[in-house]
């Protein structure tokens, strides 16, 4: 997506550890024009899939999820990655592991609001390795609920993650796809 | 509000310690078009103070203050709980107790995004004692920004907190005002 790009290669930083800083519009300070394009950019790819709910883990996910949602005219669900005093028992839980963060952590949804009837379509800001992605397809296995498409904001190509889910079938949309980092600029497929 | 009040009759949940559960349409799963038209209530409402900012707090205040900055065709700020790896140091921080998770936790937002010239408009879902609206307040201050506004979805009014920043001088509009939980019901003024 070209909107999307544009704005990597203006605003984005690069900081060690493979990490790009995308804060200004997409993280911490958030631009809505730009996150309703990119909703739309889900909508038009997905719209045949027919979702019922779009599925996200807090926090970065949520502004793109909640406009594809919107879009669909379907309810946006979070994953929550710490236990809440509002949170009732009654979760589906998975584990991941944050490169970025270099912590372990788990995420849960509410059973009410995963079910086996559901189609679910994925979105999230980043995927490098699919760490978070795994946990978010856990859960929606332990519902049985069923992943008919998988939106991610910005795809770190060289590290693997999405090729894994293509290969297992998903239908997997990348809005920006980066082949690699070099000489401190981002390079994309 | 009339439609966030139905919601709240209908779906809201009271639990042990005056916790409203509304995890079904507002913080956990979300429901796109109610947080729309709250957002456009936020507009109506200040749409003479001409924010150039809406600032709220991670997690569940980003919904409705991301809609409100899409209509104001503005940039949303959402503060962090915590210190993240791509958070620069050149942040401000305020510090938050929360009566509901009964933690202690900063709050921060980085200087690049709140500025001496800012309008804000501040946006979270419940006001209580208002101690998260204190530290937002505060990161502001530091910032030397100007607050013009304070938009609430729902305001715990026997709480206290938003009277005080009534008193205060701001402009503090709540969509539900609940004046008290009684046989297990919520009633508002």
């Amino acid at each position: 997506m070209d909107l999307l790009e544009k704005k990597i290669l203006e605003e984005g930083q690069l900081l060690e550890g493979n990490i790009l800083k995308v804060d200004g519009f997409l993280n911490h300070q958030v631009d809505p024009e730009l996150t309703l394009e990119m909703a739309k950019d889900f909508y038009a790819h997905f719209q045949d899939q027919h979702p019922n709910k779009v599925l996200t883990l807090e926090v970065s996910g949520i502004p793109a999820a909640l406009l594809t949602a919107h879009l669909f005219q379907v309810p946006m669900v979070f994953a929550k990655k710490i236990a809440s005093r509002t949170l009732s028992d009654d979760v589906y839980v998975s584990e991941v592991f944050s490169y970025t963060k270099e912590i372990r952590y788990e995420i849960r949804v509410d059973r009410r609001f995963l079910k086996k009837e559901d189609r679910v379509l994925l979105v999230d800001d980043f995927l490098a390795k699919g760490q978070a992605l795994s946990g978010l397809l856990d859960l929606c296995n332990q519902a049985q609920a069923q992943v008919v498409g998988i939106g991610i904001l910005i795809e770190k190509a060289f590290q693997g993650g999405g090729e894994r889910f293509r290969q297992a079938g998903y239908d997997l949309y990348s809005l920006a796809k980066i082949a690699k980092f070099e000489d401190g600029k981002v390079v994309f497929e």
